[in-house]
This record gives structure tokens, sequence and C-alpha cells, in this order.
């Protein structure tokens, strides 16, 4: 019986967007394939397909949008295929494009559907964002983590299981599903067709392709088609709204924890209190967004990524999907805060010691692989430009020394810990990097991860976006402070062991 | 002065209502009583009264109500009494309603008038619900906890007061008032008349019950009726707005501690930060509720409760005001996740060990309790029937596959902890179940529930709702692997000192 | 070119102004000065320029403002200055207000500026608040912290570096900008001329005034004209929007953190809920504030500061900006919940052991300098007022009683804890005032002030304001038991340290 309502839905929907469209009225003008993928997905899918119609990419053809001036374009594909250009953005626009470079192509009533749109068919029309954002470190989330030994030693201390048997505690890897769960959720899986499905319809038996890592919409995902993101992990399906992305909850979904409380900084600074209340007056639809008209102050978009005008002199920032263009120092993540990396594949650095990381254990830069001072000093002044849109010059000076100032301190307290840690391994309290052992096991390790992972990362966002909270009580100042202290006795415990058993043996 | 004041008002008001109804221009007719009340509280508290007009109490009839078509009807009992049909839900409609049921009623200006308006009031018209929730664990929420003699002991440890002396701790158990303001905050008091106080007055002098455990609009709150539960809980007086209800604010008033981090998590998700950005759009008001005409994204009540209507199919999935309906496992709140309980009543389960527990201390399930496969699968089914209205098959698939393997491992690293309690207890580093002692009050134990009853639940509910912080470094694995690790650092510096007084001994 | 841009701006805009004025049509009138200022500033700092222009101040002159009715007046100097009563409060206005007073006045194209804007200019208008806002303790933020011995050792503690070598720690403490950073950015730094600096403009070159500890809009802030406080801590400049003000993430910024988690107790509280669920259709721009009509729940500036009105009754709550004015009890900052200072200077207190300190670090209070139980009484019945606008007197008289009862047994909880503490250093196991060491810099130190600092005043905001998880585990009780049984571990296995030593030198 649905198979008969699909087929009349389908007439009957044809018919309405068919007598509907044309371009005398400008009613949205929708391909045949869109029609028939409609006729039936709107009737199992309604919340996709409504949200669909809610969309921008519903009611405008490519062509429409190049025809806008520069300054209020949306797309920046100049050359969108002819195929593309006279109907809107609908389902089979994205999901049947390139069948050819999908490994997740299937057969599906007479049309080559893919199941993971990716940047590689965003970019299409987006072409200059999806570019961008492939030299960002976001697109290399799943790479970095993945393929650098260290880090991908901290997701299995993580993610594995312990168990526990003769006072010994054993650790077995984590399961794919488990880092998918975990990890990945946000650096993003890997995407791989894992075989076939079969499904009994009203139309039959249908084939589909079975996914591993599937879902995910993590911002560096491996894709069948071997890019590398997921679009929809800041601009979600299917409404792709630039207010869902300009607005700060967005980036939440993954800054918001102890290792990266950008979005909990946010919320208690003055921005985030303006934000949240009287941002409900603001436009957060208009291309390109202009300071003082749009928003009265800054949302995580403002500052990081949007194309923002000046009213009055018409000066411009440009729009950025490479998204630490406008940050001099990577605040987060890393053992010391350090000068962002050239590269966003960060799995080629190596230090003095040989580890892959940005620093030395002790902090020291490796330089090599670096921005220098200069690109450090660009980056500053793009960003302070925005500042400067609302606040004189006085106080984005004071306000980017007391930063600098945090850094250094926030990574001298990161050393002290590191200290300890040393001090632990040499003294045998410890197994470690020296004993070949993972560094981050054992319980005065994961203190050391949470000085600078959860700590030295909170006080420094507090400092650069002013959200004091999170730079002093809140995993600030004063967990660096007290971490070391517990660090510190956790040692000497462990020390009294060995003596007293050494005082028991020599008895 | 005051006196002459509410007559002139009760005067006044009685017109202006009086004048103002009548069926012909669909004004609301106000009962007599309610007139009465309204006279002299709209002057005292001018919240009620004004809260009481913006609902659909004081707009509607239930005969109103009741004459509308099935899905769009927000009352369920077909028999509402004849007295109560043709006027608006007023104050004295539900405070002087069955007075003989209320042992809280008392005698206030001609009126028998009782405070704690209950279920059992508001199932005059709202039957069904009524009848649902009383089957759901939320109804049970105070007795569940307080008559369970294990949960009893954790509410203790964590309620009563400790002393020192001599290197010593004594607990003093908690007093009735701390319970109040803590457990029994969202479980729900049990409220009872203590006594009757006096009150001077410009009316004379005038008695009023004394309740104790009062105020509280708890979910299992125990009525001076007997019956179970708070509506109030959710639908806060004396609006009783439908939109607090579906907003996940309402919810996150009880689940959002570390315990139930649900709303956290859902804040984070994908879903949350749709809701958060463009929910404003929705409609929080429509019955039924429509997938993608009112709501873009879920919110907590239209996975969990909502009658949720498909536009294009007309496909219902079905309101239940018995909170599990939709869910397979039981997530929290107990050491290890099983399948949910047959009844709400989860006093009578018992263990192999005889402990009021669904699992063994080891895990296993007592699955005589417990719901069978059979009912998870139909309710994985109802639920996975809202998933679909915005995600295809594969997409659900997954996401269900993953909460199960998440389940399997948060319960095996329950278990490495429990473990190594249970080493704790046998080599007298503790006290615990078998010495016949508290199993949550010493350090070692408390680190244990924080285990299942923080991190594990966290995990759970992060990969359930798509929520990655709350299921890695934000209570989630993170916290359970550096648990493990502190208990077992714990029990060593314990036995050291065993160790040590040995070797004094010894000498 | 900029040159010529700005002074074709400036005859534009004047005009504009100027033709746009008068009182004829009620458009506002803008002095010359300010005028000037925006024909620049305008076109530097568009952000500024567009939120004042929607402020209030932008719209009404002092005159307009005077004129209105004493409950719906906005400003409360009965004298302004004739010259400022008849033209717009622009830049002008207030930036070049008393030179002389300000000792970070500049030369600026003809003008005497002034950067910092104080309470002292504010006054001008708003001289009752100012007056108030004097008398409160969160002007003397600053003072309080900075000048009280203890109090400073405290906050060095958490702001200064440790180093470690030889298995000891040293302490440097910390430098002005991390305390600005820090603990200044709430409690507001000192702000003093520090020099020039001379900027290279298209206008030639220009002198501005080096500022120490800017930016800063903490509460104390010490302004260099010598007044407390900055008003944008809770007015954000240039808007001064009383909506934000009344909104509850204006005092989230500093009230949100583990020290002060009021916002988060009210976002979980009932009131919270309501607030977030339907507070976007309340009435936040109405002075005075009505009581169901505007909101239908409170937010924090409802009971603690706003004029409120009973729309029926006419009965009024007075404005209040001395913000403790309705609080019987001090329930956070210090080791002890105790009745509020007397005096907001609380630096001159002290204790029978000479300690800066309202309380004996055994809890009893130090009456003399505390305000005495009649005056408590008077504030209770202040703040009961508010609570009954939308409550009746047993559901008051009940929740007060619960937070009496949560303040005795919270303080109990802390001096368990204390007496730990006391007792390690006794023991010699930590070093503290007995041995004229600091009180905050070793772990046991550092868990002692988590239990008052954190956990039982998290325990007594939860009940104050009935939001339970934070009474609960949420840094509630579950954490003060926890923590008592840490401190107890942590000094017994100190303890077993120096027994192990001694039964090593025995041998």
């Amino acid at each position: 019986m649905m198979k008969w309502t699909c087929s009349i839905l389908i007439a009957l929907f044809g018919t309405f967007w068919i007598t509907g469209s044309g371009g005398a009225q400008g009613q949205p003008t929708m391909s045949d394939a869109t029609q028939a993928c409609l006729s039936c997905h709107g009737f199992f899918h309604p919340g996709i397909k409504s949200d669909w119609e809610r969309s921008r990419h519903a009611k405008v053809t490519p062509a429409e949008a190049l025809a806008k001036e520069k300054l209020k374009r949306r797309i920046s594909n100049e050359k969108v295929p002819e195929g593309l250009l006279k109907t809107v953005v609908g389902c089979a626009e994205c999901h049947t494009l390139n069948p050819e470079k999908h490994p997740d192509t299937f057969e599906h009533n007479g049309y080559k559907v893919h199941v993971v749109v990716t940047p590689f068919d965003c970019s299409t029309c987006h072409l200059v964002e999806v570019e961008q954002y492939g030299k960002s470190l976001m697109a290399y989330a799943h790479v970095n983590l993945n393929n650098n030994a260290l880090y991908r030693d901290l997701m299995t201390s993580v993610n594995g299981v312990q168990s526990f048997e003769n006072m010994k505690i054993a650790l077995r890897p984590s399961d794919p599903e488990t880092n998918a769960d975990s990890c990945f959720y946000c650096h993003g899986t890997e995407i791989k067709v894992a075989g076939q499905w079969t499904k009994d319809t009203e139309f039959g038996k249908m084939e589909f392709p079975v996914l591993s890592g599937w879902p995910n919409q993590g911002s560096g995902r491996i894709n069948p088609d071997g890019s590398k993101g997921g679009c929809t992990a800041c601009h979600p399906r299917h409404q792709f709204s630039v207010e869902v992305a300009r607005k700060p909850y967005t980036c939440s979904e993954c800054h918001k924890g102890p290792d990266v409380p950008a979005y909990r900084v946010y919320e208690v600074s003055k921005h985030g209190n303006i934000y949240s209340s009287v941002g409900k007056d603001w436009n957060f639809d208009a291309v390109p967004w202009t300071i003082g008209k749009d928003p009265t102050a800054p949302t995580c978009a403002t500052c990081h990524i949007s194309l923002i005008v000046n009213w009055e002199s018409g000066n411009v920032i440009e729009r950025t999907h490479q998204m630490s263009d406008r940050l001099a120092w990577r605040l987060l993540g890393l053992i010391y805060a350090h000068a962002h990396p050239k590269s966003p594949d960060t799995t080629v650095i190596r230090n003095k010691a040989g580890l892959p990381l940005p620093t030395e254990l002790t902090g020291e830069q490796v330089s090599e692989y670096l921005i220098d001072t200069e690109e450090q000093a660009r980056r500053d002044a793009t960003m302070q430009k925005v500042c400067q849109s609302c606040h004189a010059e006085g106080w984005v000076k004071g306000q980017f020394a007391r930063l600098e100032n945090t850094i250094k301190s926030s990574n001298e307290m990161t050393l002290t810990a590191t200290k300890i840690l040393l001090t632990a391994w040499e003294k045998r309290a410890a197994k470690g990097l020296s004993q070949k052992d993972s560094s981050f096991n054992e319980a005065i390790e994961k203190k050391w991860v949470e000085q600078w992972f959860f700590y030295a990362t909170s006080t420094r966002l507090a400092s650069a976006m002013a959200g004091a909270d999170y730079g002093v009580f809140a995993h600030g100042r004063w967990d660096m402070g007290k971490n070391v202290q517990d660090m510190l006795d956790w040692l000497k415990f462990k020390l009294q062991g060995k003596l007293e058993k050494a005082n028991g043996k020599e008895k």
C-alpha cells in the first residue's frame, strides 16, 4: 500500500513543484531527481524534508547565488557545473554528485546515491571555504590524533578497558566503536564501506551499504572518498543554517569539556553575557556581518571565522575557514602553549628528543615546525582589528599583554608538574618514557595530564576571552596549584612504600 | 482597611468576570468560589493570579477541552464530573476538590481548602496521564530510595553530619529537613500535617495547617492524600505550560548533576545545539507535536514523552507519562546498567546475595525482576520510530549499536572498580558488606560510588544522546580510568600503613 | 585621507544630528562635543557607536528623565547640573566630565578626555544608586581581598607560580598582571596612570595615558579618581541596558564558579527553569518591575536589587544597590556562614585570636562586627515580601527554615574539616598558623579550603535558591562528606611516613 501511496505522492509532488516553479514567479525550481527523492523520503523522514525546506538550499539556485554582489555572496565557486546552476540544491544534487568518487554509492530506485556527503561534494559550490578548511587543524583532527604514537597512546589509555587481578591492572586497548563514541566523536571517525545489508520493504528487497564509523560528523572525519572533514560538524543537516553556525552552541558541541572549555569561558565573559541577554535581537543571517548593526557583541564565529564589515568605514575583515588564521598561539591540547604549527598535518613534527611534539618535554618550542613571530604578529593584527571595532587600542593592548603573561605563567606551572613526573620516573615510583612504558596510564601521569590538558588550557582560554572563573577556581590557577601539591604528595607516599619495604627487608 | 479593599475587590472582580463571561462571546466562565479566592489572593499573591491567567486552565473549560478531536485533546478523562465541566479550572476547582481525601484540608472563609494539589486531583481531568505516571519509576522516586536499606544507607552517608575526635570520624544520621533539602528535593518528600499555626490577619485570626516536608515538588512526593508524585515537578504552578514541560530546562532541574547529567549531555549534542540555536522559532504549544513542522530537532520530551505526529504520513507515536516506556536500558543510578525493572516499585527486588539490587555486585542481571529482551526490543522500536523521523535506518542502527557497546564497556569498568573494593574489604583495608559496615562511608567506597554513579552513567548518557564530552573528559572514560588508578593507589597506601605497623611491632 | 574623511563626516554628522534634533519633533539633542567624538570614533569603533545609539542614553535627556513620575524614574539626582540637562548622554557627557578629578585625563583634539568613567561620574545622574552601592560589599571587593593579610595569602597561593627542585616546592608570589587576570577580574583592579604612549595617526602624533590594571570592570575596582567600583560590571558599555542587568547572565560573570555557584543553582531551580523556558515573553525593560505582569518568575535582580511593584495592591519593594540589603546571612566566601558584616569594609574585623575573620576558626561569630538578629529579621522580612508575591506564607516559612538548618549543618561539616586541619598542624604533618606558615599552600590545606569555599557554599546556595543538585552531588553534601574522608586519609598517610622514618631510624 505504501508503494502506491508513494507513487501517488511522487506524481502529486512533482506536479505541485513543477506548477509552483518557474523563474517568473521566483519560485524554486527543483530537479526531477530531487522530486523523486522527496516523494518517498518526505513520507518516511518528514524531519529531513522539513528541515531542508527551511534551508536556503531549497530556495536559491546556484545561479541566483552567484548573481549577488561579492560581499553578499554565499557561494565561492564561480564555475559551478552548468547542470547544477538552475535548480535548487536538493537531495539529489548532493547525494548523487560524483557517484564514481564515492565508494558508498549504491543503486537506489534508478539513482546512484551515496550516504555520506563530503567536503569534496560541498566544494562544488563552496570551493574557497573547503580549500581553507582543508588547511586547518580541524580538518586534520582525526589524522593528527590517530597517526601520532604519543597521542594515540593517550587515547588508548582513556578509552581502553582496565581489568583488575592480583593487585594489578591490565589494559585492553579500545575497540573502534568506543573510539568512535569517544575521541572520534569530535575528531572524526574513518568511515568505510564494511559490507551490504538488505532490507525488506514494500518496494521489495533493497540493498544499502553498511558503513563502519557511522554515524559521525566530527571535524576531521575521513570520508569514504578520502576527503577530510564533515561540514555538518558546524552546519547541521539539512537546514545548513548560517545562524546555527554563528551561534556559540555549535562550537560548544566539542569545545565545552574540561579539555577545551572555550564555550564555558565565553559564557561567563562580558561578550557571552551580552550575547545571552540581548543576542535574541541580532541578525544572525546577514552576509556580510556588520559590527554594531547585526551583532553588538561577538560570538565565536565573529572573532574566529566570519566576514566582518564596519558599517561606517566599510573596512572588511575577511572570512576564513582556516580556523587558526587569526590566532598567534595554540593554547590548548598540548603540554605547553606554543606558536601555531606551520602545517595542519602535525604528525611530521619531531622535537629534539625525537618525540612527535611541538615542544620539548621541558617546554622549549620546536621552532622549525611552528609559525614565526612575524606570522604571529600578522595573525594578532587581524584579530585585533576585530577587537578594535568596539574597543580602544589601549584596552586591546592591555588584554593581549595579559594573555601573553598568562601563557608564560601557565607554561611554568606545567613545567613544575613535568619535573615532578620526571622525578617519579627517575626514582622508579612510576614507569614512563624512560622505561618505555605509557606516559598516561598511572595515577601520577594522569594528574600530570590534567595539569596541562585541563587546567593550563582553561587558564589560558579564560585569559584570552576574559572569562575569569575558568582561570581561577573552575579548573584554573587554583587547580594547577593544588594538583602540583597532590602530585608531590603522591610521589612521597609512593616512595614511603619503597622505603618501608626496604625497612622490612633489611631487618 | 485591607478587609474592605478585599471586599470591594471581590465585588468588582465578580462583576467583571460575570459580565465578561458567557458562552456567547467565548469568554471564560469562572466559578463563584474561584472568584472569591482571586478577590483576595490576587491582592496578596499577584504572581499566582497572573500566572494562572496566562494558563490554559483560565481560558478553556473541561467541556470545551473534551470537544476537541482526539489527537488535539489535552485532557483524557471523558467523564469529568458534571459540576466541573462548564467553568474554567480556577483556584477552587483544584484546591477544594475532594476535601475529604485531603488531611491538609482546612476551613478558610467558608471553603474547605487544601494546600497540596495532588495527582489524584489532577486525574479528574488528566486521568490517563496520571495512570501512566503512576506506573513510572519517577512516581516511586521517594519510595524506592527511602524503603531500600542500601540506598537509604547511601543517602545517610551523603546527608549525615560527620564529626571528628581522636583521629576518628563519627556520623550523625541526617535529619528530615536536610533530606528534604537534598535527595528528596527531586525524589520527593513525604508531606504530612504536623499541626496548625494561627495567623493574625485583618480578617481576624486564621488557622492554617503546618506541613512537614513542605515545600516540595519532587517527582515521587508522598502527598497527604497518599498519592505519589507532584505534577508541578514538570508542569510548574500556576501556568501549567506545556511549553515549559517540553523545554529541556524542566528536566534539567533534576537531571543535570554529576549523577544524572542528561541535560548537560543534551546541551552539547547536535540536537541540543539546534534547539539552543533555532528552537526560538519552534511551536512548543501545539498538540499533537508535528515533527519538522513544530520542532526541527528533539527536546527531552520529544523522544521520551510527547505525542508525535508525522506531518506527511500521519503516523503517530503515542504520548506516554510512563517515562521509561521508550527505554530498553536503565543507564543510571545503579551499579551496573541493566534492563529496566518490570515493576516501578523496586523495593521488592533481591539479588542472589540477598541485596536489594537489580544486579549482583559483580554485574549479572537479576532477570526475574527485569523486562525481557522482547520488551526491550519493543521499547527500542518505539524510540527508533522517533529517530527515523529525521534519520535513515543505517544511521539509527549505528547509533544504537554504539550505545550497546558502551553499556558493555562501562559495566566492565565498574566491575574493575568493584573488584578493587572487594579486595579492600577482604584485606581489611576498609570495612564493608562483609563486615556489616556501610558500603558508602569510607574514602575508597566513595571513589567506588563515583565510578558508577557519576562516570559510568555519564559515559552511557553521552553515548545514548551523542554528547561526546561527557563520555570522555567531563566525567566520562577519562575519569573511570583515572579513578581505578586512584582506588588501587589508595589501597596500596593503606596496606603500606598496615605493613609498616607490622614492621614496627615485629622489631 | 582618513583625516579628510573624518572632517567631512564631522560636518555631515553634525548637520544630520542638528537637523534631526530639536525638542519639537522629540528628536534627541546631542552636544557639539559628542558629535565631534562620534564623527571619528563611529568610523574607528562602529560597535561602540552602534551600542550607544541603542541605549536610553542616546534617546533621553536628563531633563526628560527627571520629568517622569517617581516610580518610573531611572535617574535619582534631582540636581543634575544645568549644562547636562538638555542634551542626551553621549560620549563627551561622561568622558569629559570633571576632568580635574581624573588623573587619566588627556588632551585629545581640544577636549580633556578621560578613559575610565567611574561611579563618581555616573553619580551625576544616578546619585542614590551610587551611594547605595558604595555601602555594599561589592564596592569593597578589591579592598577587602587585597588589604586582608589572610585573604591576600590565599590569593598568593592561588596565583603564585610554584617551582620544583630537590623534592621541594617553592612559591614565587603572583605578579600584578596575573592577579588582574585572576581574582581581580571580578574583585576589580587598581587602575593607575603608569605613563604615556604615543601613536602615529593620520592626524599626526597623539598621546594617550598608559593605564596599569586596564582593562577591568570588576565590581570593586579602584579607579584613578579614587572611587570604588565599575558600574559596567553589571551595566555593560555602551548600551547600559537594564535588560542586561536584570538577566541572570550578568551575575553569572562572577557568580558561576565553584566558589560562588549562584547562577548554576538558579539555573536548575524552578525559578531558573521558568525563566529559561518563558522568560523570552517577559518585559525586562519596564521600570518599575511589576510582578506577574512583567516577569512571572524572578531573576537574580528581582529578589536582590530591583524596584518591585504589586500590580493589584500597588505595594512596593524598594530598589537597592546595597546588594545584601535583603540578605540576613553571608553564605559564601568565608570559612563559616555568618550574619552579614555591619560595615562593607571588612578589613577592620578581628576575631578573638586576632585574625581578620568574622568568625573564630571554630565557627563562633565575632558578633560586634556583624549585624544583629533584629537587622537580620528586617532583611529576611524584605526578602520574604518578594517571595510572597507568588508563594503562600507557609511555603515561604518552610523554605527559610530549611535554609537555616542547612547553614547549621554545613557549618558543622566545615568545623569537622577544620579540626582535622588543626590536628595536622598540631602533629606537624603540615605547617600552618601555629608554625607561622601559610594556611593555604599544602595539600591538606587546599582540601580544607575546598570544604568551605566550594562545597559548604554550594550547599547553602542550593538551599537558599532551591537548586538541589548543587547541595547534593554537584559540589554539595556528597563532596563535603568525601572531602572529610580524604583529608583524614591524607593525614594518616602522612603520619605513616613519619612513623616509617622513625622505624627506619630506630633500627
